[in-house]
């Protein structure tokens, strides 16, 4: 059993940080569960275009307010407490947020820890 | 894009209950992610003995508290909002809830939405 709390974790380098938003992950591949789980906080007032075209993720909105808008689609859906997203086309998709968000965010194939963002918003497949 | 709010699937047939707790799956099997997305919620002074031989299962809480034991190594670790536990060995385990605990749970493989609890605290397999 492993057992992290997010507010020890987020002290450690299991938090990476970029422009506005940070993440805690509190699983990683090598956790052996077939998927990551991190907990994002995203700054309000922020803007982010993503492009997971080697992930599938889910994002569930614990707190905070904002979009998301499916880029093919061009439909935009609220984010509120209680709402999911799920990307299961790989979706391209930006987050507008009004209120700071804080997001359990669940990955497969799971985060190795050490993607960043490329320019066209998504991580690298694993090796 | 998936997009589903927890407080409108509550009142739809994802929201499955036993005794004491209710669980919403936001992404099941067929959602095709790779894993299930789940809002658990744990009613105050309920005590729960689970064992999901043929899953792993990550939970993470985002209000409430209790305790999680871990029956084969006898440690008791508290959940309060920000912890995680992961059943990485598919642990058998105790939840004892002190308050009313939501919980975000991912399921590897993914729950098809059919399984009951078994006797002995397990999911059957996926077909």
């Amino acid at each position: 059993m492993i057992v992290r709390d997010f507010h020890a974790e987020k002290k450690t380098d299991r938090r990476v940080a970029a422009e506005q938003w940070e993440s805690v992950r509190l699983l990683l591949a090598d956790d052996g569960m077939g998927f990551s789980f991190h907990i994002t906080t995203i700054a309000a007032g922020s803007e982010h275009t993503f492009h997971y075209k080697n992930h599938f993720e889910s994002v569930y909105c614990i707190s905070g307010k904002g979009t998301i808008e499916d880029l093919a689609k061009g439909e935009v859906h609220e984010i509120r407490p209680g709402v999911m997203y799920a990307l299961d086309q790989h979706d391209k998709h930006t987050i507008l947020c009004e209120e700071e968000m804080v997001l359990a965010c669940c990955f497969n194939p799971p985060v190795t820890g050490k993607e960043v963002h490329r320019e066209d918003g998504s991580y690298a497949a694993a090796d």
